[in-house]
């Protein structure tokens, strides 16, 4: 399957846009499971048993498996291994380096951890992307505009095309996705108005965005914002924090059921 | 010391600006060293052994480290622990994320591999690096002006306040070096006259220019361009891959001595 039919069969199949962030460090692992070889990976399991029928797709941030060291690598390992085949996949991984240096990261988030999709920075441009851009089976979610206050340091600055920063970088992303439609956008669920401009910049564009809960965006302004788009909503901390007893599993399925049944 | 104080050691000890990327993968390493139980680690202590006295710093790039898995990580630990510890070390990561997760970096490269310093993408803003930037002994080089040709895309481009944007970047790189001076920037070998600019506009910043040799820039340009600042010179492939026989580390010491030979 392509990146595109990918994101839709999850998200039929599911009836769900929900993605869940699997942010997994070892102090968010309730105490019960610290005994566990891997506690990193017994909570993700977890997690995923708990919710696989209601996350169109998981989403771990490599930066927390790469502060555990070698047990983080074999925690993200077993954590894609263990994900339903049905259920799109995302690293967040935020690289972007030239290109001799991007094949590497394609080799180790496309074939040796084989996800679905990976985040990339987009500040060196086409020859820092191409690398990620081979495959029609694997996508990229440029960041756009992200969900944090420091977005308006550079994303927000006016360009004398008359743009801004996040908009002349997501017109580059729609040129990139134009050979094999594997591109997407990362947007902030913060910025609802800014959604909605950019969904109109971008129709085709499937949107990952993260944001909603912890960092304060609201779902409904997001689902109204991005419309008919293809969009995949991340939450990771209102859903994996959701309890941090033994019932944490129990929680995390409450907690992405109401989210679900709000999108639904 | 503090990240100033490290660089400065370092390249008074050594009399030498040249750091030595430590770009490495299997398909670089010599066949005769395949056999090694870390080939890749094996590499690059052969590598640290024949330059160390011409080495003022060592910069792995940690994608060619992820894209070898579980060795990779034991390699990369194992190379930082062989380096001398009077030389300075760059982990070559160009991460950058929100808080939370920029924090788990931050253990991953300040703490779990202690680099005295690492690259970020500042595309994010201020609230994704301020996690890199809380101890004076760990710097951070910022993504300026990169030496690929992408970098024309966005980091060129022209802001209705008359500056370009990795002017702007730079300008605000100045302001987070304000409080513990634990701030660079990179700079790419192969655009001396706005290497020049950037050099007045922040003689206090130490600058990491990669981009001499299989990438295009010449030595002798950079060095009248950068002039009196502190700058740590990055040479990655014309050193570690001067040969792929039996003599490889003998041909990257004679490379580095060349290099060096320049500088002096």
């Amino acid at each position: 399957m392509t990146f595109l039919e990918k994101i839709r069969s999850a998200q039929t199949k599911t009836n769900s846009k929900l993605c869940i962030g699997l942010d997994t460090s070892l102090s968010n692992v309730p105490e019960f499971l610290l005994k566990e070889e891997n506690p990193v990976l017994a909570f993700n399991k977890e997690i995923i048993d708990a919710t696989k029928d209601l996350a169109c797709a998981y989403k771990p941030n490599v930066a927390y498996y790469e502060a555990y060291g070698i047990k983080g690598m074999q925690a993200l390992e077993g954590t894609l291994a263990y994900i339903p085949k049905s259920t799109f996949t995302i690293a967040d991984i935020k690289r972007g380096d030239i290109g001799a240096t991007s094949d590497q990261y394609a080799i180790a988030y496309q074939e040796l951890f084989p996800f679905d999709a990976i985040t990339i920075s987009p500040y060196m441009g086409s020859d820092s992307v191409g690398s990620f851009l081979q495959r029609e089976d694997r996508g990229v979610f440029f960041l756009g505009l992200t969900s944090n206050q420091g977005a308006k340091d550079f994303q927000y600055l006016e360009l004398t095309n008359g743009k801004k920063l996040y908009e002349e970088v997501t017109d580059k992303v729609r040129q990139w996705n134009n050979e094999k439609y594997n591109c997407g956008l990362v947007v902030g669920a913060t910025k609802p108005s800014e959604l909605s401009a950019l969904r109109e910049r971008a129709p085709e564009l499937p949107f990952l965005i993260p944001g909603i809960g912890a960092q304060g965006g609201s779902l409904s302004d997001v689902l109204k914002a991005n419309g008919e788009g293809i969009a995949i909503i991340n939450v990771s901390r209102a859903i994996c924090g959701a309890s941090k007893g033994k019932d944490f599993a129990e929680a995390a399925r409450s907690a992405a059921m109401k989210l679900v049944d709000e999108m639904r």
